[in-house]
């Protein structure tokens, strides 16, 4: 019963999130629903290594289902596409998984980028995949506050208050924030983060960029570890999942 | 009675095209009505750089109309703005216009972009932005037979049926075709364009770029001056009009 890592592409806007929901759909139902045609129809579970939110994109999420039957990665990558339409989610590899792999708990790295787009008028273009800010934001600034917050610590006050991890304590790996004209991209890269904790991290690093906060005060609201401390949460449509680390990469072989 | 003159940026997906049609909703026709709500309900008429086909998107289009009173720019522009809601198309930055300024005869360049996602899967993130070419181009053979097209030639090979130009020379200055991973980009710029020129010319070299063709063909098919001798349309989603040019920018002041 071989396991196969699984690429995945995928815009937010359609889905509940990644994970099943009774109220709408989720990208793992659209998953497991093309999985199943190709196990006659019997269920197939998966398990991914980024629960994104619902609203939020994937470039490269990683994913993992059992199937009892032998197929060449083209070909399973083929027929999941092909079960998968029209959801705005398609596998972009498939590989047979090393022994012993788990997408979710072999990962040790995630990488997400937020895009905020920074102009008067709303987006027309990238309606849906950038939080619109209208007023101008100091990206120098919010990436010296964005500094404040890499390293080891207790993200209390980035978690949200749904977050099921059993500790607060993340290593926050790297927090840039970079303007390319009207759109200002963050980039945040950990082992690990906590529900919300990106989305929140934005959201606060905003005030500083609006010039509402000071930029010291960034770290100050991480050491209160108190979630009233810290900014709002961006909105999810500007997040992007784009790509997880493992030891050993299941689709370089 | 002053004329302002209009960036605008929009999707082409919700579009029968720039031009008013009877069949649908046009850019044109949300721009003016938006417009006719700042003329106390009078209709106001507009006149483009570029008409774009159904699908076609634009990033910085150029527009200009006329309205019988005086409005600072950036008050133009969000009343406009909020006035088209919820249509996928927006005012970027308003003018009022040079004396004997035109949007469509002063133009002395237009940039147009075609994109082609050049993988298996089909578009997640990119569908309805981009060209599906599922088997491997060569970008580097497309640009060499893409170089054959520069210069002022009789683009009759290229051009529409429906192309209601006089004349079907014109003077190409620009068309590189790059590789940036998965995306292949076309930029291609000329003072005008016929009628589907750009989108004939990216179809032409999908041949060479897929091996259908080799490299001195394309040349042939322009010396032919004959549709036929060329290759298909490309579909319109994956083209975008980047800019227009004016011997004086009426944004910058």
């Amino acid at each position: 019963m071989p396991l196969y890592a699984l690429m995945l592409e995928y815009d937010g806007a359609g889905f509940v999130g990644w994970q099943r929901q009774v109220n709408g759909l989720s990208v793992q139902q659209v998953l497991e629903e093309a999985a199943a045609h190709l196990n006659r129809g019997a269920p197939v579970a998966s398990v991914v290594a980024g629960r994104t939110d619902a609203g939020v994109h994937a470039e490269a999420q990683v994913a993992q289902i059992d199937l009892p039957r032998d197929m060449a990665p083209a070909t399973l990558c083929a027929a999941l596409n092909f079960h998968m339409q029209p959801h705005r989610v398609v596998v972009l590899q498939a590989a047979v998984a090393p022994a012993g792999w788990n997408a979710r708990f072999s990962a040790i790295g995630r990488a997400y980028r937020f895009r905020i787009l920074d102009r008067r008028a709303r987006p027309a273009l990238l309606a849906g995949r950038v939080w619109h800010v209208p007023r101008p934001l100091d990206a120098a600034a919010m990436h010296r506050a964005a500094q404040g917050l890499l390293g080891r610590h207790d993200f209390t006050s980035f978690r949200a208050a749904a977050c099921q991890a059993n500790s607060p304590w993340r290593t926050l790996d790297r927090l840039d924030v970079t303007r390319c004209g009207e759109v200002i991209e963050v980039v945040a890269e950990a082992r690990s983060f906590l529900h919300h904790q990106v989305r929140n991290m934005v959201g606060t690093l905003k005030l500083v960029g609006e010039g509402t906060w000071p930029v010291p005060r960034v770290a100050q609201a991480l050491a209160a570890c108190n979630r009233a401390a810290a900014g709002p949460t961006a909105p999810p449509e500007g997040l992007s999942l784009t790509g997880v680390r493992y030891p050993v990469d299941p689709f370089t072989e």
